[in-house]
């Protein structure tokens, strides 16, 4: 189930992502829901983002993971935050924590700032998706 | 054509949607066009963000049955909306309306307050993507 | 690797986009990253949002051939604005550089406007899909 990672040359090195990802479409497609940083009790864990970032993608790992897949399996996520400068000020905290639920997979991304998210205590949403093995 | 939902225990249960649904990709995958309210003629029906839910659903279902597919072919939607307050006030009558076209199937959803969309008029646009049997 | 389009008499002639388009999954699946007006440095090229448009569409196609995929390949687009007026003054102009780079293959599509994005330089980000011959 090895994906291929496409990094254009002149697209310049990205940071954290791929800028594609081709995966056979022999597996099976797993989607993953908006996690934001809620608890079992479906309560924001924390006011900090860096922390519900942490959450967030604790929560799609849960997901991943109940579903039978890994961390390398997943080829595309979209983060939404409510607030791109904390989001910039803290990217190396935001690394870090990707790091240790991710690794060093990078799939395609996106991230942008949305209006809002519906719980009004969210500070980032991440959605996914994931190739697993057949 | 069965999906496997995923909702681990951990997570809390979800209410109108599934944390995670794992489709076999031996079937073909059907990519929605974010549908709003509009009629045959392109315009939005209604003011009211019920309705407005409603018909674009409606749109996402035409969509899907013109190509063969059934709602409980649906795997991923995501939801648009320019006022999440008005979402969340009205979740109730979302949730009648959603029935009415989707039945009991909650597949993954991403749902986010966006700055704005293309019609002025258009209060929701619900984007789907959807695996048919093959 | 032919796409089925659908677009339902009921919902309108669609412009410049599909309503449906359906995939055989016996492909491979390619999954590009929000692409912005980057150069190969990573500056944005232009404060013009035809040209913004033009380069971030273009930085999707660089990523879509080094996979080697074709421009007929393109399954769903995502198009992230944060002046939806200007896109809507300029939609002749943004038509012609999207047929530049696509010619006149139309997957589904969305388009939002975002609260921003992470390039504050940035007026217009693409996301896509494709879905590649095996």
């Amino acid at each position: 189930m090895a994906f291929t990672l496409i990094n254009p040359d002149s697209l310049g090195a990205p940071s954290g992502y791929s800028h594609g990802l081709v995966a056979d479409a022999t597996g099976k497609l797993l989607f993953i829901a908006g996690q934001i940083a809620w608890d079992q009790r479906q309560k924001i864990v924390s006011d900090d983002f860096v922390e519900q970032f942490d959450r967030a993608l604790a929560n799609v790992v849960t997901v991943l993971s109940a579903a039978g897949g890994k961390p390398e399996h997943i080829v595309r996520l979209v983060i939404y935050v409510t607030d791109k400068i904390e989001y910039r000020e803290r990217t190396r905290e935001v690394g870090e924590r990707y790091r240790k639920h991710l690794g060093k997979h990078f799939p395609a991304m996106v991230l942008v700032q949305v209006a809002g998210l519906l719980d009004d205590a969210a500070k980032v949403e991440i959605e996914g998706m994931a190739v697993l093995p057949a």
